[in-house]
């Protein structure tokens, strides 16, 4: 059985993480699948979903990190040919990765008390995102 | 088709490296699925799922690389907010991702000779793990 | 329903991007399966899956971003043991990750316009590359 749904959200800027955990639970809820895998995916190339605890401190850590690991300020290819200043957002984009699975037991993602499902914004300023939700079992 | 099982292990400490092909074979194998895919998630924000050549030296290296490249001894909010010496921790658990997918072909995880599935520790102390094994097919 | 093809293809060395994207659309639309989900996984330790703008620049960025943060010049313990040369490839293919997944949405991956499953070669010589495309739904 296949579930899936789209969610559209608006972000502020580079680093801004969201937290989707409460939205991916009520589409595996609504979708009737007891038992499976719910896939989280954003359609795009300059955002990320991945698993973190959601708090202000790592909210901040995880941008600063791959700012520092792949700055805006290098030398880009990309940067060379498109003069769009995002380069490092589709490199941090690729690093972290586009989708994120998560175990469903009993009509609910399978996760730890501090662990959140997120999406992070690393394109250079605020975009209107979508993620596609797709519940297997 | 859904099936799915817990493994549970005792870790030693930040670095230490399991390798899950077996137990994950066996799985699959009890699972009756021919053909599909077999999802490996850990149940937590501090431990890491993917795949590895398993051997001592990379065994090493992995954790020795995520270390320079996400130190403990920075600054980072999560230490100011929570003082639990594991912001790098989660931050490494992040960029390396909690699952990891691989195919199911003639009831076995199709690898490389050199291929391993494997969890990665990266907290700061030994801890029990939980890992979900979900097969589809 | 499960639909599973090989893709195998000839890559030129180190840093050899390929865009995967047709061939996985056209896997999906053989598979005759209309939503659900496509996932494409490498057989083999020094190689990576993901998605990116598939253009020259990000071509050269992605692979001079993973020799920067991972260089082959360091000192690592898969090298004292096994002197062959590619821990880099190695842990650059572990960071980058084997797999990514795609939802499926009337017969096609959903994707972005600028956003393309690729294959990234992170080993120090040409090889021939076995993937695992995997669609389920």
């Amino acid at each position: 059985m296949v579930f899936q749904k789209h969610l559209t959200f608006q972000t502020r800027g580079p680093g801004d993480m969201h937290d989707l955990t409460e939205e991916v639970t009520r589409i595996v809820q609504s979708s009737g699948i007891r038992s499976g895998l719910v896939q989280v995916f954003v359609v795009g190339s300059t955002g990320a979903v991945g698993t973190i605890e959601f708090e202000p401190g790592l909210q901040a850590d995880l941008p600063e990190t791959l700012n520092r690991l792949i700055p805006a300020s290098r030398e880009y290819g990309h940067e060379r040919a498109w003069h769009d200043g995002n380069a490092h957002s589709h490199l941090q984009a690729t690093l972290l990765g586009p989708d994120v699975t998560v175990p469903v037991r009993s009509s609910a993602p399978v996760l730890g008390t501090w662990q959140q499902i997120v999406f992070l914004e690393c394109d250079t300023h605020p975009r209107e995102r979508t993620l596609v939700v797709t519940v297997l079992g």
